[in-house]
């Protein structure tokens, strides 16, 4: 089986990005499996701090390598927005794929310190297991709720003087060494309740690309219009994160599951319409970010 | 860590009912966990065939054991209500710490016939592995939905006439060698809308017993009045299953959690009234079951 590593790599080859999907529930879970195994891609499943104590630290990372090895399948895990050190480590520990410290809060030399040490432990622990853990570093903060939003979250950075610049982006890869990045390049956590999110800066995201060399991560891909991932891809995006589109979709069918089906108790029967609604989603996407007609 | 099969004579020796809980979600099975910890009683998750689909036969028991061992828990799964030899032949080689072969539809000779295939072939399998899964039989209809009721299932056996007989017993037990044997003794599957279901017979529970030396389990749980386990506990119920009412529970839960929080998408904030409520109804029974005041 391939890993998470060699995934990336070959997604780079082919100018595509890996889908990279949240989830707090085994429903989700087989909705993004059966999507991406029918479009024969490999998937990231995402957790965050929280949906990692909803479903388990331990737990996530057994369910999603059980079905890499049922399958042999390229499935793959990764700790969301981890906001400590200490949190890190667990996931590290926990054999997750990948982990993101997430620091964009902090100043840049607090961020690039906690980051590094992350990289460090990450490289400790590779040394001495057979897995390696990917760490990804962020940088420029993008709101951080995963929610249908009115307005675009206050400090947010997506003006063009508020984007992540080249210089930055430089600085904090040479010096953390991380394996993935996210510059803040224009899109936002959520998605706006208006339609359309604004546009990614693409022009942005080349630069940085090909400032130095380090894998290209967006989150907040939820709200985008297409083209955003189709000249993305094309820019160096190898990974999209997407959350808040798969929550209302799952939402949204569960509230008509519960409307249409009145006597019906059985969480199974009535979450199926949901599992259906966010396989559509995702179905969608993976198509976009692969380059699938 | 101890065996089911050791939980059970703990069980025996203290006189008290293992609790066996039906899942398809994870919420449900943190809020039984989380439930039987704070009691210090083990505790056995359920999953009938439709509920292991929508898990993952494997997935199901990775979960369990990944609990199991991190927190060195005795947490059991048992792959409920199992309609043919093929599938109790997976849940084996999943290793399902039990299984239950559901014949009661069949002729007694054909009920016979395929629980003790499906117990050879469990013996087989644990002289070769280290884990051994644990059989049940069934014998007598009690219905086959776990729903909100508005009247006893047609062709249900809760008239005296219609329990199971201890010559019938005694018979189906020493010709399977079952595990465990669940005899129809006046409960049903699902719980009636009007309030309490009929009683169990403890005098054809206490007559079973004592006629052959087997552990016996009741189905259809819910609904029951309490002094029905203080009884079936004393007259030799070893574990109680408990479905419709932890359904219902998280249902009714979900509704009032999604009309209090509209625009809230995230099913982990979403579902965590559920895994309180469901907590509620598990401790309840936990406790009558242990006898914990």
């Amino acid at each position: 089986m391939i890993t998470l590593r060699e995934a990336i790599k070959e997604a780079e080859k082919k100018g595509v990005a890996i889908g990279h999907f949240i989830i707090s529930t085994i429903d989700k879970i087989w909705a993004i499996f059966n999507s991406a195994r029918s479009l024969n891609v490999p998937v990231i499943i995402g957790v965050s701090e929280k949906e990692r104590d909803f479903v388990g630290v331990q737990q996530a990372v057994h369910i999603i390598e059980s079905i890499r090895e049922e399958f042999n399948y390229p499935i793959f895990i990764n700790a969301d927005h981890t906001h400590s050190f200490e949190r890190v480590k667990e996931a590290i520990d926990a054999g997750y794929d990948s982990v993101i410290f997430d620091g964009v809060k902090l100043p840049l030399e607090e961020n690039i310190k906690i980051t590094k040490q992350c990289v460090d432990y990450a490289r400790e622990v590779a040394e001495k297991e057979e897995k390696e853990t990917l760490v990804e570093g962020e940088l420029g903060y993008i709101g951080s709720s995963s929610k249908v939003l009115d307005a675009i979250p206050e400090g947010a950075s997506i003006g063009l003087d508020q984007l992540t610049t080249v210089e930055d982006a430089v600085r904090f890869v040479s010096e953390t060494n991380v394996d993935l990045f996210s510059p803040a390049i224009g899109s936002v956590h959520g998605m706006m309740r208006s339609g359309f999110d604004p546009d990614i800066n693409i022009e942005r995201l080349s630069e940085i690309q090909n400032a130095q060399n380090v894998h290209l991560v967006l989150h907040g891909g939820s709200g985008l219009k297409d083209d955003n991932f189709t000249k993305g891809t094309g820019a160096g995006l190898l990974i999209v994160h997407i959350s808040t589109e798969l929550r209302v979709a799952w939402k949204n069918a569960l509230i008509e599951s519960l409307k249409n089906n009145p006597d019906e108790v059985a969480p199974y029967k009535l979450l199926e319409n949901s599992r259906k609604a966010v396989e559509e989603v995702v179905t969608k996407k993976l198509k976009l970010f692969n380059g699938i007609n």
